[in-house]
């Protein structure tokens, strides 16, 4: 199996935007986990690739599926090439440029093999792989796109025993779910109180509980799956100059990256709920940075101040 | 004064690197230092700044030099921001484009002023701009390109201690030479027979160890300044197929950044060093990493394999 990722990530007070907001804000960097380029999908296909690769042994062929430009096609990449995988990637979007920008210089250099195809592709895509490589006897592995499966729910829920003591909030970018999941799924087994709030950057309000309810035992109270889709910005890879400027404010304020597609919307939701008040004066928040500097990179057309 | 950065920084064993090459390697990642974007510029100027604030005495203007996509400039500009500093960079080389890429896009971000100027300009740019803000009665601190200070030098002897023993070799990128004589101060200081090897970036041997000389104690000996150019491939910024073969071999092999212009010909000559055994099988090697992903994103026309 491949090196274990250097933990815990670094957890930090954030001062200036304390001051500002006048909360006790911390920061959780998964960004800065050492090894794959970081973020939490390191975390969810560490704990996916350990579970596939008992003892000794490895899957000929990993594939899995994203967006062109997918943090999570860049890690499982990464970590292939480190087991001596064959990797390969149906990913939707358009084929990005030939440089050294964002995630696909990552998967590339990596040695995995991209196939570039529509939405409703992927499915077939990985199908075929899949057959055909089953067919002339290699062992495969399929990785659920975003590392969206219950070992990955597991890392999130283990990540929560890094914090040193409960905060009254944790507050991240929730995606498909299994963060969410996982960080509640941790709280609880803490005995903790603590808050989860779940900003959305995709997924309209019920859909997105469905998918976060699922990965939960079937007693966990709904009530506290706080998933909220007002700062969504019109949805996945969406932003405004609006949310260009405030991620260029906390750029100044703290000196951390955010990015338009994640994080930026995540902080955005937490600016917002602390200035209506739902989230009181005083109260210790833990801002969970799920990665993304690589998605600032790429993200296009965009005007900045 | 800003919060200090988060130190130490990451320090751990790069396992397939070893193996490929039977030494035994370690990544110092300054380029993980979470606050500012990290880097070697960080202790620096977090140094050059704390020196310049005695007690609350803040400049109202920094003013520093730099290339348009340099990392010192990204480091000054946003630290400046945090000090409610306005921030004014000469730089040379053209103007970067309007996005999210680089170092361009924090320095923007933190909304530092910069003068697009010719390389013989910049002197005379830090002057008018210097006298203009003096005669209108502002405090201002002129910060030397690159961090190349004595604060920047006594930084890096501070970060000799965070190495939990003595290596045989620490190998790293040697620019205008503060990094290398601020390691070596500090292996002085701590007793150790470490020996520290600079692989330039861009100047020639004579002229590399005259400034890393410059930098340290009238006795120290000459010949302990290790300063290598066999390795700059024509010069600063300047790379080959050859080089971003081997960034993408590390990339493959380790799952970590290098950039071509900095990290990653420091890494191509501890390779060349082990090759020709002048850096003996067994050895102890820590790689200091410092630091250049957003240096790597804007690597001009690259084709990557």
């Amino acid at each position: 199996m491949i090196a274990k990722p250097i933990l815990p990530s670094p957890f930090y007070r954030l001062d200036a935007l304390s001051d500002r907001w006048g909360i006790d804000l911390w920061v959780k960097r998964d960004d800065l986990i050492p090894q794959w380029m970081g973020g939490n999908k390191v975390r969810k296909n560490f704990a996916i690739l350990s579970a596939a690769c008992k003892g000794d042994t490895v899957p000929d062929v990993l594939i899995t599926n994203g967006g062109a430009e997918s943090n999570h096609a860049r890690v499982v990449a990464l970590m292939g090439a480190q087991l001596g995988c064959e990797v390969h990637l149906a990913l939707h979007g358009n084929e990005p440029e030939n440089s050294t920008v964002g995630n696909s210089f990552f998967y590339r250099s990596a040695g995995a093999v991209a196939h570039y195809v529509d939405s409703q592709e992927i499915g077939p895509t990985i199908e075929h792989l899949k057959q055909s490589f089953a067919a002339s006897g290699k062992a495969v592995c399929v990785i659920p796109g975003g590392g969206h499966a219950p070992e990955g729910v597991a890392a999130y829920a283990d990540a929560v025993a890094e914090l040193p003591d409960a905060p009254d909030y944790i507050v991240h970018a929730s995606g498909t779910g299994g963060t969410q999941a996982g960080l509640l799924a941790g709280i609880e087994r803490q005995g903790w109180s603590t808050a989860v709030v779940g900003v959305s950057v995709a997924r309209m309000k019920q859909r997105g509980i469905e998918e976060v309810m699922k990965l939960l035992p079937a007693d966990f109270p709904e009530d506290r799956v706080d998933f909220r889709d007002e700062y969504r910005f019109g949805g996945y890879e969406q932003y405004s100059p609006e949310l260009m400027n405030f991620v260029q404010s906390v750029i100044r304020a703290e000196g951390i990256p955010l990015d338009l597609t994640y994080t930026g919307k995540a902080m955005f939701g937490l600016a917002q709920l602390v200035e209506s008040g739902e989230i009181a004066a005083g109260s210790r928040v833990v801002f969970w940075h799920t990665g993304g500097l690589l998605s600032l990179m790429t993200a296009k057309g965009v005007g900045i101040s």
